[in-house]
Protein backbone atom coordinates (compact mmCIF):
# COMPACT_ATOMS: atom_id res chain seq x y z
CA UNK A 1 0.00 0.00 0.00
CA UNK A 2 0.70 3.62 -0.80
CA UNK A 3 2.69 5.14 2.12
CA UNK A 4 2.39 8.88 3.04
CA UNK A 5 4.28 10.86 5.95
CA UNK A 6 3.60 14.37 7.67
CA UNK A 7 6.59 15.25 8.79
CA UNK A 8 7.14 18.07 11.37
CA UNK A 9 10.83 19.88 10.78
CA UNK A 10 10.63 22.37 12.91
CA UNK A 11 9.56 26.32 12.58
CA UNK A 12 13.25 27.60 10.71
CA UNK A 13 16.81 25.78 12.35
CA UNK A 14 17.68 22.47 10.71
CA UNK A 15 18.92 20.98 13.91
CA UNK A 16 15.17 21.40 15.17
CA UNK A 17 14.67 17.99 12.92
CA UNK A 18 14.34 15.28 15.22
CA UNK A 19 16.01 11.65 14.51
CA UNK A 20 12.61 10.14 13.73
CA UNK A 21 12.29 12.86 10.91
CA UNK A 22 15.74 12.31 9.53
CA UNK A 23 14.90 8.92 9.47
CA UNK A 24 11.64 9.10 7.82
CA UNK A 25 12.96 11.82 5.43
CA UNK A 26 15.40 8.82 4.00
CA UNK A 27 12.48 6.69 2.99
CA UNK A 28 10.59 9.03 0.58
CA UNK A 29 10.17 8.48 -2.46
CA UNK A 30 8.07 11.84 -3.76
CA UNK A 31 7.89 14.93 -1.61
CA UNK A 32 5.01 17.06 -2.57
CA UNK A 33 5.24 21.06 -1.95
CA UNK A 34 2.96 23.09 -1.61
CA UNK A 35 3.99 25.84 -4.16
CA UNK A 36 2.91 29.44 -2.15
CA UNK A 37 4.83 31.39 -5.20
CA UNK A 38 7.38 33.70 -4.99
CA UNK A 39 7.15 35.30 -1.58
CA UNK A 40 8.44 33.22 0.37
CA UNK A 41 11.25 31.28 -1.50
CA UNK A 42 13.33 31.75 1.78
CA UNK A 43 11.49 29.32 2.92
CA UNK A 44 11.49 26.92 0.12
CA UNK A 45 14.93 27.28 0.13
CA UNK A 46 15.25 26.45 4.08
CA UNK A 47 13.32 23.07 3.07
CA UNK A 48 16.04 22.37 0.17
CA UNK A 49 18.60 22.88 2.51
CA UNK A 50 17.09 20.50 4.79
CA UNK A 51 16.51 17.60 2.17
CA UNK A 52 20.01 18.22 0.64
CA UNK A 53 21.55 18.05 4.50
CA UNK A 54 19.37 14.93 5.69
CA UNK A 55 18.74 12.98 2.60
CA UNK A 56 20.80 10.33 1.18
CA UNK A 57 19.08 8.71 -1.33
CA UNK A 58 17.71 9.41 -4.87
CA UNK A 59 14.36 11.07 -4.28
CA UNK A 60 11.60 13.55 -6.50
CA UNK A 61 9.50 16.48 -5.35
CA UNK A 62 6.23 17.46 -7.08
CA UNK A 63 5.41 20.90 -6.39
CA UNK A 64 1.34 21.31 -6.30
CA UNK A 65 -0.11 24.48 -7.15
CA UNK A 66 -2.04 26.01 -3.99
CA UNK A 67 -5.29 26.89 -4.70
CA UNK A 68 -6.88 30.84 -4.24
CA UNK A 69 -7.83 31.92 -0.56
CA UNK A 70 -9.51 34.61 0.33
CA UNK A 71 -7.58 35.78 3.54
CA UNK A 72 -10.49 38.57 4.61
CA UNK A 73 -13.63 36.11 3.78
CA UNK A 74 -17.09 37.57 5.81
CA UNK A 75 -17.16 33.75 6.74
CA UNK A 76 -13.54 32.77 7.73
CA UNK A 77 -14.30 28.69 8.77
CA UNK A 78 -16.38 28.53 4.76
CA UNK A 79 -13.66 29.90 2.90
CA UNK A 80 -11.34 27.63 4.81
CA UNK A 81 -13.50 24.60 4.39
CA UNK A 82 -13.56 25.66 0.71
CA UNK A 83 -9.99 26.10 0.03
CA UNK A 84 -9.10 22.81 1.87
CA UNK A 85 -11.82 20.71 -0.62
CA UNK A 86 -10.02 22.29 -3.25
CA UNK A 87 -6.73 21.64 -2.27
CA UNK A 88 -7.59 17.58 -1.29
CA UNK A 89 -8.46 17.67 -5.03
CA UNK A 90 -5.13 18.59 -6.13
CA UNK A 91 -3.52 16.13 -3.51
CA UNK A 92 -5.65 13.42 -4.74
CA UNK A 93 -4.48 14.07 -8.37
CA UNK A 94 -0.70 14.28 -7.22
CA UNK A 95 -0.50 11.21 -5.30
CA UNK A 96 -2.84 9.08 -7.34
CA UNK A 97 0.24 10.46 -10.73
CA UNK A 98 3.23 10.24 -8.78
CA UNK A 99 3.25 7.59 -6.47
CA UNK A 100 2.98 3.91 -7.60
CA UNK A 101 1.36 1.30 -4.66
CA UNK A 102 4.19 0.56 -3.35
CA UNK A 103 6.10 3.99 -3.15
CA UNK A 104 5.95 6.53 -0.38
CA UNK A 105 5.49 9.77 -0.25
CA UNK A 106 5.84 12.83 2.02
CA UNK A 107 4.81 16.19 3.10
CA UNK A 108 7.80 18.46 5.00
CA UNK A 109 5.22 20.17 7.85
CA UNK A 110 6.60 23.37 9.07
CA UNK A 111 7.06 23.93 12.92
CA UNK A 112 4.64 20.95 14.60
CA UNK A 113 2.07 19.28 12.59
CA UNK A 114 -0.30 19.72 14.74
CA UNK A 115 -0.45 23.19 15.50
CA UNK A 116 -2.53 25.80 12.94
CA UNK A 117 -1.66 23.68 10.09
CA UNK A 118 -4.09 21.68 7.75
CA UNK A 119 -2.20 19.05 6.35
CA UNK A 120 -3.00 16.46 8.31
CA UNK A 121 -7.34 17.98 7.77
CA UNK A 122 -5.89 17.75 4.18
CA UNK A 123 -5.03 14.56 4.29
CA UNK A 124 -7.86 12.93 5.99
CA UNK A 125 -9.86 15.22 3.12
CA UNK A 126 -7.83 12.88 0.46
CA UNK A 127 -8.83 9.62 2.54
CA UNK A 128 -12.30 10.87 2.79
CA UNK A 129 -12.96 11.49 -0.84
CA UNK A 130 -12.55 7.45 -1.13
CA UNK A 131 -10.39 7.45 -4.48
CA UNK A 132 -6.91 6.59 -3.39
CA UNK A 133 -5.76 4.38 -0.17
CA UNK A 134 -3.04 4.94 2.17
CA UNK A 135 -1.24 4.18 5.20
CA UNK A 136 0.17 7.67 7.08
CA UNK A 137 1.93 8.41 9.58
CA UNK A 138 2.78 11.84 11.45
CA UNK A 139 6.11 12.58 12.75
CA UNK A 140 5.87 15.60 15.21
CA UNK A 141 7.95 18.72 15.25
CA UNK A 142 9.68 21.33 17.51
CA UNK A 143 6.97 24.02 17.48
CA UNK A 144 7.37 28.14 16.74
CA UNK A 145 6.26 28.25 20.23
CA UNK A 146 8.55 25.63 21.81
CA UNK A 147 11.35 27.17 19.47
CA UNK A 148 10.43 30.72 20.72
CA UNK A 149 10.39 29.77 24.46
CA UNK A 150 13.63 27.96 23.94
CA UNK A 151 15.56 31.06 22.79
CA UNK A 152 13.70 33.55 25.24
CA UNK A 153 14.60 30.96 28.49
CA UNK A 154 11.31 30.81 29.17
CA UNK A 155 8.50 28.38 30.10
CA UNK A 156 5.30 28.33 28.60
CA UNK A 157 3.43 28.53 31.44
CA UNK A 158 3.75 29.46 35.11
CA UNK A 159 3.86 27.48 38.43
CA UNK A 160 0.64 25.41 38.20
CA UNK A 161 -1.06 27.83 35.84
CA UNK A 162 -3.24 27.44 32.08
CA UNK A 163 -1.83 28.31 28.54
CA UNK A 164 -3.66 29.76 25.88
CA UNK A 165 -2.40 29.33 22.26
CA UNK A 166 -4.63 31.65 20.14
CA UNK A 167 -4.52 33.23 16.88
CA UNK A 168 -4.33 37.21 16.01
CA UNK A 169 -7.45 37.27 15.07
CA UNK A 170 -9.03 35.45 18.88
CA UNK A 171 -6.65 38.26 20.38
CA UNK A 172 -8.71 41.19 19.19
CA UNK A 173 -11.57 40.04 20.74
CA UNK A 174 -10.05 40.67 24.07
CA UNK A 175 -7.68 38.54 26.84
CA UNK A 176 -9.13 34.96 27.25
CA UNK A 177 -10.79 34.65 30.90
CA UNK A 178 -8.73 32.52 33.22
CA UNK A 179 -5.68 32.12 31.83
CA UNK A 180 -1.86 33.83 32.08
CA UNK A 181 0.01 32.83 29.38
CA UNK A 182 -1.00 33.33 25.88
CA UNK A 183 0.67 32.67 22.86
CA UNK A 184 -0.41 34.16 19.84
CA UNK A 185 0.13 33.04 15.75
CA UNK A 186 -0.95 34.01 12.74
CA UNK A 187 -1.17 37.37 14.08
CA UNK A 188 -0.81 40.32 11.13
CA UNK A 189 -2.21 43.09 12.92
CA UNK A 190 0.05 43.57 15.86
CA UNK A 191 -2.50 42.82 18.45
CA UNK A 192 -0.34 43.28 21.33
CA UNK A 193 -0.78 47.10 20.81
CA UNK A 194 -3.80 46.63 22.52
CA UNK A 195 -2.45 45.40 25.68
CA UNK A 196 -0.26 47.86 26.87
CA UNK A 197 -1.62 49.12 29.79
CA UNK A 198 -2.39 45.73 30.97
CA UNK A 199 1.00 45.04 33.43
CA UNK A 200 1.99 42.49 30.66
CA UNK A 201 5.43 40.81 29.68
CA UNK A 202 6.04 40.15 25.63
CA UNK A 203 8.54 37.43 24.35
CA UNK A 204 8.21 38.35 20.59
CA UNK A 205 10.44 36.71 17.91
CA UNK A 206 10.37 36.95 14.24
CA UNK A 207 11.97 34.44 11.89
CA UNK A 208 12.97 32.15 14.95
CA UNK A 209 15.86 29.68 14.47
CA UNK A 210 16.59 31.11 11.45
CA UNK A 211 19.68 32.84 11.37
CA UNK A 212 17.52 36.48 10.79
CA UNK A 213 15.96 35.00 14.25
CA UNK A 214 15.14 38.81 16.13
CA UNK A 215 13.86 38.46 19.26
CA UNK A 216 12.37 41.09 21.93
CA UNK A 217 10.67 40.79 25.40
CA UNK A 218 10.19 42.89 28.01
CA UNK A 219 7.53 44.69 29.83
CA UNK A 220 4.62 45.28 27.67
CA UNK A 221 4.64 49.16 27.82
CA UNK A 222 3.56 51.31 24.90
CA UNK A 223 7.42 51.75 23.49
CA UNK A 224 8.20 48.14 23.52
CA UNK A 225 4.86 48.20 21.72
CA UNK A 226 6.33 50.60 19.19
CA UNK A 227 9.68 49.22 18.84
CA UNK A 228 8.43 45.74 18.16
CA UNK A 229 5.98 47.15 15.22
CA UNK A 230 8.58 48.86 13.97
CA UNK A 231 11.02 45.93 13.88
CA UNK A 232 8.29 44.01 12.73
CA UNK A 233 7.45 46.47 9.82
CA UNK A 234 11.58 46.68 8.44
CA UNK A 235 12.18 43.43 8.86
CA UNK A 236 8.91 42.58 6.41
CA UNK A 237 9.78 45.03 4.23
CA UNK A 238 13.29 43.92 3.72
CA UNK A 239 12.52 40.06 3.29
CA UNK A 240 8.99 40.42 1.58
CA UNK A 241 7.40 38.65 4.31
CA UNK A 242 7.15 37.90 8.02
CA UNK A 243 6.50 34.94 10.79
CA UNK A 244 6.50 36.09 14.24
CA UNK A 245 4.99 34.97 17.27
CA UNK A 246 4.59 35.46 21.01
CA UNK A 247 3.46 35.12 24.20
CA UNK A 248 1.95 37.73 26.70
CA UNK A 249 2.35 37.17 30.59
CA UNK A 250 0.22 38.51 32.83
CA UNK A 251 1.40 38.30 36.59
CA UNK A 252 -0.29 35.60 38.84
CA UNK A 253 -2.18 36.90 41.88
CA UNK B 1 33.24 30.42 31.79
CA UNK B 2 31.16 27.05 32.88
CA UNK B 3 27.94 26.31 30.63
CA UNK B 4 24.51 24.37 31.26
CA UNK B 5 22.35 23.21 28.81
CA UNK B 6 18.94 22.58 29.67
CA UNK B 7 18.25 19.63 26.94
CA UNK B 8 14.75 18.61 26.00
CA UNK B 9 14.57 14.90 25.02
CA UNK B 10 11.08 14.35 24.23
CA UNK B 11 8.49 12.23 26.12
CA UNK B 12 9.30 9.00 25.86
CA UNK B 13 10.88 7.63 22.10
CA UNK B 14 14.20 8.09 22.14
CA UNK B 15 14.12 9.01 17.88
CA UNK B 16 12.39 12.57 19.25
CA UNK B 17 15.37 13.79 20.35
CA UNK B 18 16.85 16.97 17.64
CA UNK B 19 19.72 16.99 15.99
CA UNK B 20 20.35 20.26 17.92
CA UNK B 21 20.04 17.98 21.26
CA UNK B 22 22.66 15.25 19.70
CA UNK B 23 24.65 17.80 19.26
CA UNK B 24 24.57 19.25 22.51
CA UNK B 25 24.38 15.92 24.52
CA UNK B 26 28.20 15.30 23.04
CA UNK B 27 29.66 18.73 24.26
CA UNK B 28 28.08 18.02 27.50
CA UNK B 29 30.90 16.84 31.11
CA UNK B 30 28.39 16.40 33.43
CA UNK B 31 24.68 15.37 33.27
CA UNK B 32 22.90 16.52 36.57
CA UNK B 33 20.30 14.05 37.55
CA UNK B 34 17.38 14.31 39.55
CA UNK B 35 17.44 11.20 41.78
CA UNK B 36 13.38 10.83 42.17
CA UNK B 37 13.99 7.44 43.84
CA UNK B 38 12.90 3.76 42.93
CA UNK B 39 9.58 4.23 41.30
CA UNK B 40 10.57 5.83 37.96
CA UNK B 41 13.58 3.64 37.22
CA UNK B 42 12.13 3.03 33.59
CA UNK B 43 12.72 6.33 32.98
CA UNK B 44 16.05 6.51 34.43
CA UNK B 45 16.65 3.70 32.12
CA UNK B 46 15.34 5.72 29.48
CA UNK B 47 17.29 8.34 29.64
CA UNK B 48 20.44 6.08 30.01
CA UNK B 49 19.58 4.80 26.49
CA UNK B 50 19.44 7.80 25.28
CA UNK B 51 23.21 8.62 26.75
CA UNK B 52 24.06 5.50 25.41
CA UNK B 53 23.12 5.78 21.35
CA UNK B 54 23.93 9.01 21.11
CA UNK B 55 26.80 10.50 23.53
CA UNK B 56 30.24 9.20 21.90
CA UNK B 57 32.47 10.64 24.35
CA UNK B 58 33.20 10.37 28.21
CA UNK B 59 31.40 11.83 30.43
CA UNK B 60 30.06 11.59 34.29
CA UNK B 61 26.79 11.48 36.20
CA UNK B 62 26.65 13.06 39.23
CA UNK B 63 22.65 12.20 41.01
CA UNK B 64 21.14 15.00 42.71
CA UNK B 65 18.81 13.79 45.34
CA UNK B 66 15.31 15.69 44.94
CA UNK B 67 14.32 17.48 48.34
CA UNK B 68 10.88 15.96 50.01
CA UNK B 69 7.74 17.36 48.27
CA UNK B 70 4.10 17.70 49.94
CA UNK B 71 2.08 16.30 47.14
CA UNK B 72 -1.36 17.70 48.59
CA UNK B 73 -0.53 21.11 50.39
CA UNK B 74 -2.97 23.37 51.38
CA UNK B 75 -0.95 26.08 49.16
CA UNK B 76 0.18 24.38 46.14
CA UNK B 77 2.23 27.61 44.58
CA UNK B 78 4.13 28.14 48.40
CA UNK B 79 4.93 24.66 48.26
CA UNK B 80 6.51 24.94 44.74
CA UNK B 81 8.05 27.81 45.96
CA UNK B 82 9.84 26.07 48.93
CA UNK B 83 11.06 23.03 46.77
CA UNK B 84 12.60 25.03 44.08
CA UNK B 85 14.11 26.68 46.61
CA UNK B 86 16.09 23.73 48.49
CA UNK B 87 16.91 22.54 44.79
CA UNK B 88 18.42 25.70 43.64
CA UNK B 89 20.48 25.05 47.20
CA UNK B 90 21.26 21.25 46.39
CA UNK B 91 22.14 21.90 42.33
CA UNK B 92 24.64 25.21 43.22
CA UNK B 93 26.59 22.99 45.49
CA UNK B 94 26.29 20.33 42.67
CA UNK B 95 27.63 22.76 39.68
CA UNK B 96 30.39 23.92 42.01
CA UNK B 97 31.52 21.34 43.20
CA UNK B 98 31.20 18.97 39.72
CA UNK B 99 32.21 21.62 36.90
CA UNK B 100 35.22 23.27 36.66
CA UNK B 101 35.08 26.47 35.61
CA UNK B 102 35.60 25.74 31.67
CA UNK B 103 33.68 22.74 31.54
CA UNK B 104 29.83 21.96 30.85
CA UNK B 105 27.00 20.56 32.37
CA UNK B 106 23.46 19.69 31.32
CA UNK B 107 20.58 18.64 32.48
CA UNK B 108 18.24 16.50 30.49
CA UNK B 109 14.57 17.56 30.71
CA UNK B 110 11.50 15.48 29.79
CA UNK B 111 9.91 16.44 26.61
CA UNK B 112 10.28 19.90 26.26
CA UNK B 113 11.68 21.83 29.04
CA UNK B 114 9.30 25.24 28.71
CA UNK B 115 6.17 22.57 29.39
CA UNK B 116 5.06 22.25 33.01
CA UNK B 117 8.86 21.56 34.27
CA UNK B 118 10.61 23.64 36.51
CA UNK B 119 14.31 23.01 35.55
CA UNK B 120 14.61 26.40 33.83
CA UNK B 121 12.72 28.10 36.75
CA UNK B 122 15.70 26.25 38.77
CA UNK B 123 18.53 27.20 36.32
CA UNK B 124 17.50 31.17 37.24
CA UNK B 125 16.86 30.18 41.24
CA UNK B 126 20.57 28.81 41.09
CA UNK B 127 22.29 31.90 39.33
CA UNK B 128 19.71 34.21 41.77
CA UNK B 129 21.48 33.04 44.70
CA UNK B 130 24.68 34.43 42.90
CA UNK B 131 27.35 32.07 44.22
CA UNK B 132 27.96 30.35 40.81
CA UNK B 133 28.05 31.85 37.37
CA UNK B 134 27.60 30.08 34.05
CA UNK B 135 25.93 30.74 30.46
CA UNK B 136 23.05 28.75 29.67
CA UNK B 137 20.83 27.45 26.75
CA UNK B 138 17.23 25.59 26.45
CA UNK B 139 17.35 22.96 23.72
CA UNK B 140 13.70 22.67 23.05
CA UNK B 141 12.28 19.14 22.84
CA UNK B 142 9.12 17.36 21.45
CA UNK B 143 6.65 17.38 24.16
CA UNK B 144 3.92 14.65 25.44
CA UNK B 145 1.20 16.67 23.83
CA UNK B 146 2.72 16.95 20.60
CA UNK B 147 4.03 13.29 20.48
CA UNK B 148 0.07 12.59 21.74
CA UNK B 149 -1.27 14.29 18.78
CA UNK B 150 1.16 13.04 16.27
CA UNK B 151 0.35 9.43 17.31
CA UNK B 152 -3.25 9.97 17.30
CA UNK B 153 -3.09 11.82 13.77
CA UNK B 154 -5.28 14.95 14.82
CA UNK B 155 -3.96 18.38 15.43
CA UNK B 156 -3.99 20.56 18.57
CA UNK B 157 -6.30 23.36 17.32
CA UNK B 158 -9.63 23.57 15.04
CA UNK B 159 -9.38 25.72 11.87
CA UNK B 160 -9.11 29.46 13.65
CA UNK B 161 -9.90 28.04 17.29
CA UNK B 162 -8.00 28.46 20.72
CA UNK B 163 -6.49 25.69 22.93
CA UNK B 164 -5.88 25.45 26.50
CA UNK B 165 -3.24 23.32 28.12
CA UNK B 166 -3.84 22.95 31.49
CA UNK B 167 -3.79 20.37 34.76
CA UNK B 168 -5.77 17.90 35.92
CA UNK B 169 -6.48 20.21 39.42
CA UNK B 170 -7.15 23.48 36.77
CA UNK B 171 -9.82 21.00 35.07
CA UNK B 172 -11.47 20.20 38.16
CA UNK B 173 -12.28 23.59 38.55
CA UNK B 174 -14.42 23.23 35.58
CA UNK B 175 -14.48 23.46 31.64
CA UNK B 176 -12.08 26.69 30.73
CA UNK B 177 -14.24 29.32 29.04
CA UNK B 178 -14.01 30.37 25.32
CA UNK B 179 -11.90 27.54 24.16
CA UNK B 180 -12.54 24.43 22.31
CA UNK B 181 -9.56 22.13 22.68
CA UNK B 182 -8.41 21.48 26.32
CA UNK B 183 -4.69 19.81 26.98
CA UNK B 184 -4.72 17.88 30.34
CA UNK B 185 -1.31 16.99 32.16
CA UNK B 186 -0.55 15.93 35.32
CA UNK B 187 -3.82 14.80 36.27
CA UNK B 188 -4.08 11.63 38.70
CA UNK B 189 -7.40 11.73 39.17
CA UNK B 190 -9.05 11.12 35.89
CA UNK B 191 -10.99 14.59 36.04
CA UNK B 192 -12.33 13.93 32.28
CA UNK B 193 -14.60 11.49 34.19
CA UNK B 194 -16.46 14.62 35.03
CA UNK B 195 -17.34 15.51 31.37
CA UNK B 196 -18.75 12.28 30.08
CA UNK B 197 -22.40 14.23 29.47
CA UNK B 198 -20.72 17.60 26.93
CA UNK B 199 -20.88 15.38 23.63
CA UNK B 200 -16.53 15.59 23.56
CA UNK B 201 -14.10 13.42 21.99
CA UNK B 202 -10.90 12.74 24.09
CA UNK B 203 -7.85 11.57 22.88
CA UNK B 204 -6.09 9.90 25.66
CA UNK B 205 -2.29 8.31 25.81
CA UNK B 206 -0.19 6.89 28.31
CA UNK B 207 4.01 6.25 28.22
CA UNK B 208 3.02 8.13 24.92
CA UNK B 209 6.92 7.33 22.24
CA UNK B 210 7.42 4.13 24.81
CA UNK B 211 7.02 0.40 23.81
CA UNK B 212 4.28 0.45 26.87
CA UNK B 213 2.40 3.17 24.80
CA UNK B 214 -1.70 3.43 25.13
CA UNK B 215 -3.70 5.77 23.01
CA UNK B 216 -7.50 5.50 23.17
CA UNK B 217 -9.70 7.74 21.61
CA UNK B 218 -13.85 8.39 20.58
CA UNK B 219 -16.80 10.05 21.98
CA UNK B 220 -16.35 11.03 25.79
CA UNK B 221 -19.22 8.56 26.84
CA UNK B 222 -19.36 6.93 30.16
CA UNK B 223 -18.05 3.74 29.15
CA UNK B 224 -15.17 5.21 27.26
CA UNK B 225 -14.66 7.00 30.12
CA UNK B 226 -14.78 3.50 32.37
CA UNK B 227 -12.60 2.17 30.03
CA UNK B 228 -10.11 4.56 30.33
CA UNK B 229 -9.83 4.85 33.95
CA UNK B 230 -10.06 0.54 34.37
CA UNK B 231 -6.80 0.77 31.45
CA UNK B 232 -5.06 3.96 33.06
CA UNK B 233 -5.64 1.93 36.75
CA UNK B 234 -4.49 -1.50 35.59
CA UNK B 235 -1.29 -0.41 33.96
CA UNK B 236 -0.13 1.65 36.77
CA UNK B 237 -0.27 -0.89 39.05
CA UNK B 238 1.86 -3.18 36.85
CA UNK B 239 4.14 -0.63 36.19
CA UNK B 240 4.37 1.12 39.03
CA UNK B 241 4.11 4.76 38.17
CA UNK B 242 1.70 6.39 35.18
CA UNK B 243 2.09 8.95 32.69
CA UNK B 244 -0.65 10.15 30.74
CA UNK B 245 -2.02 13.21 28.78
CA UNK B 246 -5.34 14.05 27.17
CA UNK B 247 -7.00 16.46 24.25
CA UNK B 248 -10.81 16.94 24.88
CA UNK B 249 -12.11 18.55 22.08
CA UNK B 250 -15.16 19.96 21.97
CA UNK B 251 -17.38 20.65 18.86
CA UNK B 252 -17.23 23.81 17.50
CA UNK B 253 -20.48 25.89 16.76
C1 LIG C 1 0.29 28.36 9.81
S1 LIG C 1 1.05 28.59 11.38
C2 LIG C 1 2.04 27.14 11.49
C3 LIG C 1 2.64 26.90 12.84
C4 LIG C 1 3.58 25.71 12.84
N1 LIG C 1 2.90 24.46 12.55
C5 LIG C 1 4.30 25.60 14.17
O1 LIG C 1 4.31 24.52 14.78
O2 LIG C 1 4.88 26.59 14.60
C6 LIG C 1 2.18 29.88 11.02
C7 LIG C 1 2.44 30.78 12.19
O3 LIG C 1 3.38 30.15 13.04
C8 LIG C 1 4.25 31.11 13.60
N2 LIG C 1 5.63 30.77 13.20
C9 LIG C 1 6.01 29.72 12.46
N3 LIG C 1 7.34 29.68 12.32
C10 LIG C 1 7.83 30.74 12.98
C11 LIG C 1 9.14 31.23 13.22
N4 LIG C 1 10.22 30.60 12.75
N5 LIG C 1 9.29 32.35 13.96
C12 LIG C 1 8.21 32.98 14.46
N6 LIG C 1 6.94 32.55 14.27
C13 LIG C 1 6.75 31.44 13.54
C14 LIG C 1 3.79 32.47 13.11
O4 LIG C 1 2.90 33.00 14.07
C15 LIG C 1 3.05 32.11 11.86
O5 LIG C 1 2.03 33.07 11.56
C1 LIG D 1 5.92 17.51 34.84
S1 LIG D 1 5.04 17.40 33.35
C2 LIG D 1 6.31 17.49 32.17
C3 LIG D 1 5.83 17.66 30.75
C4 LIG D 1 6.98 17.65 29.74
N1 LIG D 1 7.91 18.75 29.94
C5 LIG D 1 6.46 17.65 28.31
O1 LIG D 1 6.91 18.47 27.49
O2 LIG D 1 5.61 16.79 28.00
C6 LIG D 1 4.61 15.67 33.39
C7 LIG D 1 3.27 15.39 32.68
O3 LIG D 1 3.50 15.33 31.29
C8 LIG D 1 2.67 14.34 30.71
N2 LIG D 1 3.56 13.36 30.04
C9 LIG D 1 4.90 13.43 29.95
N3 LIG D 1 5.39 12.42 29.23
C10 LIG D 1 4.33 11.69 28.83
C11 LIG D 1 4.18 10.51 28.04
N4 LIG D 1 5.24 9.89 27.51
N5 LIG D 1 2.93 10.05 27.84
C12 LIG D 1 1.86 10.67 28.36
N6 LIG D 1 1.95 11.77 29.12
C13 LIG D 1 3.15 12.28 29.35
C14 LIG D 1 1.85 13.74 31.82
O4 LIG D 1 0.61 14.44 31.87
C15 LIG D 1 2.68 14.06 33.04
O5 LIG D 1 1.86 14.16 34.19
Amino acid sequence: MRKIYAIGIGAGDPEHLTVQAVDRLNRVDVFFVLDKGEEKSDLVRLRQEILDRFVTRPYRTVLVPDPPRDRTPDDYRAAVADWHAARAELYEHAILSSLTPSQTGAFLVWGDPSLYDSTIALIEAVLGRGNVEFEYEVIPGISSISALTARHRTTMNQIGRAVQLTTGRRLAAGWPPDVDDVFVLLDAHTTFDRFTSDDLTIYWGAYVGTPDEILISGPLTPALAAEIRETRATARERHGWIMDTYLLRRPTP
